[in-house]
């Protein structure tokens, strides 16, 4: 695993150097759809990183946001967002990561979630602990619903009934924030991230990170995440609550 | 205007580091309303800015997010939020801000929006160009409000019918950021934040910053901001999209 995590790394490395160039800059900006914006940076990032890995790893499969699947002739598949929270790239905020991940078949190997401008990077690896700039970090313990926080990018992530019924029980919601907020639950700062719509793309690299710090992700249904699931992701810091949120869940 | 100037990056220095040494860490959180978490570091900040204003400046009155009202003796007052965004600080999400600006009556003098852990500041001083980090800002031109770039900090800051008709209008809306997105604007990098429910020392030091840098800031009627506002509060990098705006406001 050494060697491909050394190789996530570089290509995290190169992903921060090519969207340094970008942030705060003008760019163009044309919408792929109403709620997502694609960058110049975003594109160029990809072209970069499937050259790599397609060099490096040729019989292994990709699957990025911006240039689609290249078959797997091994099992084994990158998944690339190379700036995911586009929208708080655009604005300038620096709270959007890059996401690189290496799954085999159903089961995630590796996964990055990189903070190219204030240099923020967690790593999760199958079997080991997850690390936040080489530190290694954990879920905090929060058994109690009422004091968890929660967090999630959108209200559109969730339901109008779903928000209702989650301010009456919880003290804490956070918006904003995309792959950051599961970032920060792996640190124990978070505890519960709830979120629909997501592309594989932009939940496989959070998959090993957030269980290798101690939490669980799966869908509303409490399924276990694949690239195949249907974009309904919940994050948990600490699994007890998680029966509570997903019978929430089913309830919608 | 220079000493009060260095006067004020002097109480950001010292809030940042306090700030620093809170962030991430485990602190006592209670909550005194369900959506205004306040910490120790809140606290201890605002405890020493005010104790470095009154030795300094024994005249000037203060007003503070948790300590409340000085009163002036000439006119002055200092405007203090140590930590705008207090969610964001506690889930460990650098996008809060220290708050700090003088006013002498209805008038802003100075204005300052510090982000300690990313070293980000943004300094506002009457009469004079908007500055971050040492460099002068700018709003964007944005004459069409179809591709401005809309920020608030919360739905809750806005109405369910005010979404509903600015998604119709309106292609870009980030959620989250406090007292950051008004930095992003006065950047240029976003166009309009709508919000509500804001007391005087969430946008106190916002005003000169984002006129310094060629914006405008005013209520939900259109009436200049003062420490008086009613919390309904709007800002515009390019003017020409305020008319449009504040007649969707008068609607809801």
């Amino acid at each position: 695993m050494q060697e491909l995590t050394d190789f996530a790394n570089a290509l995290a490395d190169e992903a921060a150097i090519i969207i340094a160039q970008y942030f705060r800059q003008p760019v163009a900006v044309d919408h792929k759809t109403k709620s997502d914006p694609v960058t110049v940076a975003d594109r160029a990032v990809e072209q970069k990183l499937r050259q790599m890995i397609e060099a490096r790893y040729p019989d292994d499969g990709i699957l990025g946001e911006e240039f689609g699947i290249k078959d797997t002739r091994n099992g084994r598949v990158w998944v690339l967002d190379p700036i995911d929270g586009t929208k708080s790239f655009i604005i300038g905020r620096p709270s959007f990561g890059t996401l690189i991940s290496l799954w085999d078949g159903d089961t995630p190997l590796l996964g990055v979630i990189d903070q190219p401008i204030t240099k923020e990077r967690w790593i999760g690896i199958k079997g080991q602990a997850t690390t936040f700039n080489g530190q290694v970090v954990h879920v905090r313990s929060c058994p109690d619903l009422r004091n968890a926080r929660v967090g999630s990018t959108t209200p559109r992530y969730m339901t109008p009934s779903l928000i209702v019924e989650l301010n009456e029980k919880v003290d804490f919601i956070a918006w904003g924030g995309d792959c950051y907020l599961y970032g920060l639950l792996a640190g124990g700062n978070l505890d519960i991230v709830i979120e629909q719509h997501l592309e594989p793309f932009d939940y496989a690299a959070l998959v090993p990170v957030v269980h290798g710090a101690g939490g669980e992700m799966c869908d509303w249904n409490g399924r276990p995440l694949t690239l195949q699931s249907n974009g309904q992701v919940a994050a948990f810091g600490d699994s007890s609550l998680k029966e509570e949120i997903l019978s929430m869940l089913k309830n919608i």
